[in-house]
């Protein structure tokens, strides 16, 4: 094991490698790679150009170590790591990946290469790649992996800490999966109560029997959120009958519940779901974040629509103008402040998506205290700060604000309700959706309000 | 070990105990929740009212479930159901509860009622309880816990199982941690290691020298993230000489990451970092609301006062006023994408905020990018959408766009960059703040440009 480093001395780490490749010091770059963990050369990596990326791999003094670095890497990365790798040296490289891993990254490779690889892998790890690779993306089974330490029920203690001690070399064995003889899943022993139990006992004796298990089609998010809720370290993955087919380990949930918040956060500011964006060219990006934009762009002519509609209100009312951007401005600030309360909520089982109808009254509550407290501070300004004396100006303002202010509630906390009964992500734009909606609504709102009030 | 339920199966037995709750059908419900694991039921208790949530704990069935029960609850709730036990219940219940918890649990506390429960604690306890309190909240000293399997480096593989064995029963001891005479941290065995070594070797001739610690005072979110990035299932913390504290499991680094993944979706809306916020009262609420609301109220004054300046020019070309909305609305979309995608990044390590030049950069291209084809698009659109066929009106609008979105990206790419380089959290309100400076700056660049062009 490596020491590791964190933070500033990742920082530090980085500028020392980065001199390092404009001088090519190829000897010095070996001489600290060896001495840095894999994780943070992955870290490192993140930021370099392709071709330094590409020479740090090279510079990598094993297969092993290259193997884990790949294993904390992204997609995009791996892919132009791998591109320049013969189909020997991948090969090696597999050989130090867990089938999981392996799994993940064959997918990620052109077809033929995909070929070529499987053919040369091990058979028994062929045959478990190939099951990974049949399910879903993000179900329990494309992320659990096969290296589990499991066992008949009908040996003894000691012939299972004999088998423990001829299982390869791995430090993350602290269960023993229990089967009957039809590999189904019966129970589970921790380590320690295997070595502190007597070693002429069945394992069927000492066993946990009453164990919780997903199948392998249960999405991902569902499993981080079961070890999450019980604080298991590690979850079975089942068939339909109950035959075990490896575990999702807890380093791996950890992994997937950050995966998972990133996605929201992006989803929700409308930039997709790709947590490489940060990784993509400027044009990339761009096309990825394009298409709320485009919607904002819609709303907002829609907006322009309605207020050329009222023309000639606007024309004998001039000073009406000045507060559109208050009006729209705190309405989406609030619709948006609901919509993240809802979605967060949503995301960590806090709201009961079938039982909201309370919980949208209340953020609508929310809406009518701040709307009719900033409503009448702005209203009763409203003088002050234009200078002008149209009577009933501060009462159309007013009205306006809390209308917006309500309405921004009422349509921020019920968008992620419905997606989630529609079977959406909530996450999806709420935010760019949220403000677009009050662009329009707020705009019409407070030109109805002022034609009505001031006409 | 209770079968864990999840997902529609918790709603249902919701709807359950609900109904049971109405019925008083006490001896029912003390049937189901024995049937139930603690944390679900601390789940369900959370959409229930005070007197309900109440009632469930009377009805738990054992001091050690009440303790479990409170391992998982917000701390709202648990004040609330601590409030009417009597001291010498909550004394049986804090024996059921690990160190670290009892410790959380008594800073809730008012100050006379954790005096009483700290003379009634086991004096062992009582030293460690009053260690973690000492330390600052959020810090690896406040979250650690002390029930850690720790031996002297001198004994032998076969002395450390028998110690192993008479160690309270705990299913979570996977390591062991291996101190000097001075109890300074000197290595680490995993339990596989142990089981499988000699049995007359020396703790010191097989443990992991090399191992990874944190001192009492690093910041959580830190030691996730150090977790995270090296798939470790526990951290070690020590003190400045080194001296072994105690441990930071993997499941507590869960709940962590989870809560603040939470705390930054909170904050970034500028809805406070309260993760209870969902329990408040409407006005509570809007409490923790209503400064950012008022922020950006302050913004919106801001630019009633510059489009009032702009009086008269608005007074000769009234439909400049309908494309206020587009131009401040799709400002605001894409300065909040480009803040999500900086926040977001900083919190996952991936962004250097040292190095972050290059990340502006490319976020104000994006800008430029689409800036300047919606821009057009809604330029060469604008005589058809208002039907107004003043020359260079859609020049007005297109640069207008262009330079809004522009410095969308920078001022959403810059702010949480330069919150952080300031030590504040890059998150807080960078919503609300970013939206609300893209208000005023949008009706400026807006103004500015339609006076310079059209007069």
């Amino acid at each position: 094991m490596k020491k590791a480093i964190f933070s500033t001395e990742i920082s530090l780490l980085k500028t020392t490698i980065e001199r390092l490749l404009r001088r090519k010091a190829n000897a010095n770059l070996t001489k600290i790679i060896r001495k840095t963990h894999p994780a943070d050369i992955a870290m490192i990596m993140r930021g370099l150009n392709i071709e330094n990326q590409k020479n740090l791999f090279k510079l990598s003094p094993t297969f092993a170590y290259k193997a884990a670095i790949l294993e904390e890497l992204d997609e995009s990365l791996i892919q132009n790591l791998l591109s320049e790798e013969n189909i020997t040296n991948i090969s090696k490289i597999f050989r130090h990946l867990g089938t999981n891993d392996q799994a993940m990254i064959i997918g990620m490779l052109p077809k033929e290469t995909q070929d070529i690889i499987l053919e040369k892998l091990e058979a028994e790890d062929l045959e478990d790649v190939e099951e990974i690779m049949s399910y879903a993306d993000d179900s329990a089974g494309s992320v659990m992996t096969k290296e589990t330490f499991m066992l008949n029920q009908s040996l003894t203690v000691k012939k299972a800490i004999t088998e423990l001690q001829s299982y390869p070399d791995n430090e993350r064995v602290f269960y023993v999966y229990v089967v009957d003889n039809k590999e189904k899943l019966v129970g589970v022993i921790s380590l320690r109560n295997l070595v502190t139990s007597k070693s002429t006992k069945k394992l069927r004796e000492i066993m946990i029997r009453d164990i919780h298990a997903v199948t392998s089609d249960t999405d991902q998010e569902e499993v981080a959120k079961i070890v999450a809720q019980y604080n298991y370290l590690a979850l079975p993955v089942v068939n339909k009958q109950n035959r075990f087919l490896g575990i999702v380990t807890i380093d791996d949930i950890v992994d997937i519940i950050r995966q998972e918040a990133s996605e929201d956060f992006l989803q929700m500011a409308g930039v997709g779901k790709d947590r490489e964006i940060l990784l993509k060219s400027p044009v990339g990006n761009a096309q990825s974040r394009a298409p709320w934009i485009f919607a904002s762009l819609i709303g907002g002519v829609c907006a322009a629509a309605i207020i050329g509609y009222f023309d000639s209100l606007l024309q004998e009312m001039i000073v009406l103008a000045a507060f559109i951007p208050v009006i729209i401005g705190v309405g989406g600030n609030i619709g948006t402040q609901s919509s993240t309360i809802v979605v967060r909520g949503i995301a960590t089982g806090r709201v009961d998506v079938d039982n909201s109808f309370a919980l949208i009254i209340k953020e609508i509550i929310v809406g009518v205290i701040l709307g009719a407290l900033y409503g009448a501070l702005i209203g009763f300004c409203s003088e002050l700060i234009t200078g002008n004396t149209l009577p009933n100006l501060g009462l159309v303002i007013g009205l306006s604000i809390g209308a917006s202010m309500t309405i921004a509630t009422a349509v921020g906390a019920s968008v992620p309700l419905l997606l989630k009964k529609l079977d959406f992500d909530p996450a999806i734009s709420t935010g760019p959706f949220v403000t677009t909606a009050i662009d329009i609504l707020g705009v019409a709102l407070y030109f109805l309000i002022a034609s009505q009030i001031l006409i």
